[in-house]
């Protein structure tokens, strides 16, 4: 089954250590992103972040920052640009091709259009420069990051554009339209899911590695393991029960290295124990 | 009246100053994006850039970079993203509120809809960071620029985000909706001018100048010229003549500083001269 929406959603049991971190992050938009005028413009702002569904990948950016560097906040910059970032693709995965009245479905569900499709697009529009805009302000010339804030600005352009989750959308839109008879259904699936919930993954993990100072082993090691945690999730999310330990037991490997140098892997790991 | 495009197009008489700085543009482009596989996504990618209404921001970023820095393609990066970003904008602008048969329209304009408004907007969401990517990778470790690339980063996002260019086109959707009868049409055109062809054009030049090595008063006068320039293009366009005149005067007054600081500013003058 192909869910409405390409990016999974966090899983339903929330862990004390995601929530915590997802309230931090959430609190720190509410923040740089203060409700006010023009409301045209704000309102529909507000709405659409805080309303699109989460996922665990801007914690994951921060749980990689506090891992390495101490600090919970170290990352929060990419955290925050990948909540917008996801919110604008969410958004505008929902535009209907058709234009649908703005009103509650027949169903129970609590989904319903809020604003026009053109302020939608427009919103989006709005969200996807200012993520990079947070991005780009947080450098701090006390630490002189700019080479790792820059090096953050390529890994998340990357995730998210052509040849990351729009080419996972495109290819999801493919797959909605095609019978679903092929013999290589299941590998289109691994191959969407590897660029929308493992990319999108790799890329939190592996900003949060950049932010907290981490080497170039330890970034890798963690693109490694967000990789993981997102296949792992889109693997449940598919009930390919079979594989998800396979691949439990690799984002356990990578771990190890940072139990080996004396991190606190505890908190990271609950990534993939209670998925 | 209101043109279908906020943003207004280059003058109709190219000058060679203007057309020589585009082509070299576009010809960074081709080579920084090739025309590759997968196709579904590099074909619209290029269509969807090259056939985009030519503005003169990016060549005046490019002008500006040149005045400051002798060096032609000191801020091509800049340029570039100008170039890819307006392209997403002017894409997502066109994707019709109802949907509207992709062929050729029966007047006599070459323009028709190459590709779905679903493809137009997962395209427009790839060009987006795509244009910050080129940016964060043109630093450059020789030249020790990347608070320079970071500052023109929050530049560029602020003039096409929420409270730049989305917001002059959220108004000009609102104006074009009403009568038109107001005592205030003036202002409100005015007011969207400033954020549309004035705002852009001031990004434009002050990109160009801060990646030039400018100084902050550089940077801040060619802001202001930038300014002066998209406002002369609008004015010009809506037939307010008598302005045109003084703000000319402005515009020129600003160059007149490098002039005195020995500059070259023959070739930058003609974004006035020849409007």
């Amino acid at each position: 089954t192909i869910t409405t929406t390409t990016i999974t959603t966090a899983p339903s049991i929330l862990q004390p250590y995601w929530a915590s971190l997802q309230a931090d992050i959430e609190a720190h938009l509410k923040h740089v992103m203060p409700y006010k005028d023009p409301l045209v413009v704000f309102e529909p702002m507000h709405h659409l972040v805080f309303s699109a569904p989460r996922t665990t990948v801007p914690a994951l950016c921060l749980a990689a920052g506090e891992l390495l560097s101490g600090d919970r906040h170290q990352a929060m910059a990419a955290a925050s640009a990948l909540v917008l970032l996801l919110a604008a693709n969410h958004t505008h995965e929902q535009i209907p091709s058709k234009p649908k009245p703005m009103s509650r479905p027949k169903s129970n569900t609590m989904s319903f259009r809020a604003f026009s499709p053109g302020i939608e697009l427009m919103t989006g529009d709005g969200l996807i420069p200012f993520g990079f805009e947070l991005l780009s302000r947080s450098c701090d010339s006390v630490q002189e990051n700019s080479d790792r804030v820059l090096r953050v600005i390529i890994e998340i352009s990357r995730a998210v554009g052509s040849k990351g989750l729009i080419d996972a959308q495109y290819k999801k839109k493919l797959l909605s339209e095609s019978d679903g008879g092929e013999s290589c259904h299941v590998e289109r699936i691994m191959d969407i899911m590897e660029k929308n919930e493992g990319g999108l993954h790799a890329c939190g993990a592996s900003c949060g590695a950049v932010l907290g100072g981490g080497s170039e082993e330890e970034i890798e090691r963690l693109r490694k393991f967000g990789f993981y945690v997102g296949m792992i999730q889109g693997m449940v999310n598919e009930g390919f029960w079979e594989e998800v330990e396979v691949v439990k037991d690799l984002a356990f490997k990578e771990l190890q290295y940072f139990k080996d140098n004396n991190r606190d892997v505890d908190a990271i790991s609950s990534f993939i124990i209670h998925v």
